[in-house]
């Protein structure tokens, strides 16, 4: 599991590289600082990771998907800076939200030009030498991406307040919100390694499975982790109200009162710790939590089993490895 | 000059059908709405048209350059739904803005989600047979446009209250702010047309000269147009404090009195009809109001100039009246 965290933390060094040396052109100044503040924040860097292993895994080499890569990182950036906007969050990464620091003008402006900056890097692999369909190709898998988070975030608004989301709607909208980024960056760091059909649509299924185990993960380690791992008390997301996986099938599977009392817990905004309890304890009742934690699994398996069609090499076995680390981290 | 209006109204029939057919699969059909919204609330489809025109100015047709054309609207309309929110303008096309319709955030995604579709159709050219060299020329270009709008709109934010902006520094505002995207699209759609270097070079050169001109002009009909033919008193740029090229020139020039007078109508939020008379009155004391039609129409001759390397055509003689119309419209 540590393994993975180096993993991730040797790949993070070039493509941190990329990033700044793209953004340093940008003007005016305080663009440009909006621009570059969370990336020096420090993330994890998953994404642009993934494209560059995902690359390496079809025999190419981590230069060719160095500038999507570095790009998808962007689009992930972009995507949580006007997230943070819209869901007035007021920290990122430790840190002030760009909007904080600055104002929703510069915040709004420091996303696009992360968006615009994406793109401009992807097609300027053509430059080093990239074959121009593979970027052409990669570029589209990106802009598809980006459609699908927008689409997810306005669904994930869209369903505030709303307790009679169906599971399969709920699904669809953590895919795009979550998983069509990280399929892309799985996808399009093949293409540009140069897969075939078969290996890139098996790169793209294994991005899009652990991208959904990842999203569920998350709201279920808000329940089911030990407190003290998380470094806040267990249910914080009942508390927002926010909608899960677990959520939705606890909603569809409980009787009327147990139903009702939920949904009151979730709609009040000021949940005492033992609204909270009583929240994951109907959560316990009726499977719920075991449920998510089944889906995460089935998806993690099936990431690997896909993978089967690579040949052995090291980039396959980091991606092996990264799919467990969604479900082994505690935090 | 009406010529020049139908000429654009007969290319937008196309441009709005492809638009339409791009945006008809986005879901949550609030998030479609909103962002085909302002398409639907009319626009004079300039950038578009020019694209469509500088393609078959050099030797292509309409087809080759439709997706292109139809993203850099899409654009230019990404753009104005973020600098509403951004300036909180009411109003847009004679409509209410998309985030006075909706809210903020629907307006930060429909925004984001016309982004991304943008890219998305200039790369799906590729599947109309498009040359995949031409296609990723086009899209650098496009993507290179969006880096500058940002960073003009920056610019522009960062300038509001500032007197001392050198006119060097407010022309490469406004080239990035509206330049800039209007020599993308006589660029790309030049590139999607089959143009050699030279061609290019001279379809990109004509687009930034008219998008000078076009800022120019319209900052010039503010204070000397007919207040009829505009519809609205004249000088409400000036009441708004706007910069203006006239206003740097006018403050570069002004004896000490005349531009601490200047500087006080332009900071007062409630300047009357008087104060903005008299701030014209110094305009043309320091001739800043024929220096700018002069520099209008300098760019707009060089735009002209540039043509001639073209071969003669119909397309050839439309790019020769857009630049005539830029400078002869009265509102």
């Amino acid at each position: 599991m540590s393994d993975v965290t180096d993993v991730l933390k040797e790949y993070s060094k070039d493509i941190i590289k990329t990033i700044e040396e793209n953004l340093a052109v940008i003007e005016p100044e305080e663009l440009q600082e909006s621009s570059i503040y969370l990336t020096r924040a420090g993330g994890k860097m998953l994404r642009p990771s993934l494209a560059l292993i995902s690359s390496q895994a079809v025999g190419g080499n981590k230069e060719d998907a160095l500038n999507t890569a570095a790009a998808i990182e962007l689009i992930h950036t972009f995507s949580l800076i006007h997230d943070d906007i819209m869901d007035d969050d007021d920290m990122r990464r430790g840190m002030p939200a760009v909007h904080k620091v600055w104002d929703n003008s510069l915040a709004i402006l420091a996303g696009d030009t992360l968006f615009s900056k994406a793109f401009e890097m992807i097609i300027s692999s053509k430059d080093n030498n990239a074959e121009p369909k593979r970027v052409a190709d990669a570029l589209a898998v990106v802009a598809d991406a980006c459609v699908k988070i927008c689409e997810g975030q306005a669904s994930d608004i869209g369903f505030e307040g709303d307790f009679d989301v169906s599971q399969e709607a709920y699904s669809n909208m953590i895919y795009k919100k979550t998983g069509a980024l990280i399929a892309a960056a799985t996808k399009a760091g093949a293409i540009m390694g140069g897969a075939d059909d078969e290996q890139v649509h098996a790169l793209y299924e294994y991005g899009r499975m652990i991208g959904t185990a990842f999203q569920i993960q998350d709201d279920y380690l808000d329940v089911a982790a030990e407190a003290e791992d998380l470094g806040r008390p267990l249910g914080s997301d009942i508390a927002k109200g926010k909608m899960t996986l677990m959520v939705v099938k606890a909603l569809a599977e409980a009787d009327e009162s147990d139903r009702a009392r939920l949904v009151e817990i979730l709609e009040d905004e000021n949940s005492s710790q033992d609204d909270v309890d009583e929240a994951i304890d109907l959560f316990n009742k009726y499977g719920s939590i075991e449920y998510a934690h089944n889906v995460a699994l089935e998806n993690i398996n099936g990431a690997k089993e896909v993978l089967e069609i690579l040949p052995d090499s090291e980039a396959k076995q980091q991606l092996i490895d990264i799919a467990d680390f969604v479900l082994e981290r505690k935090s």
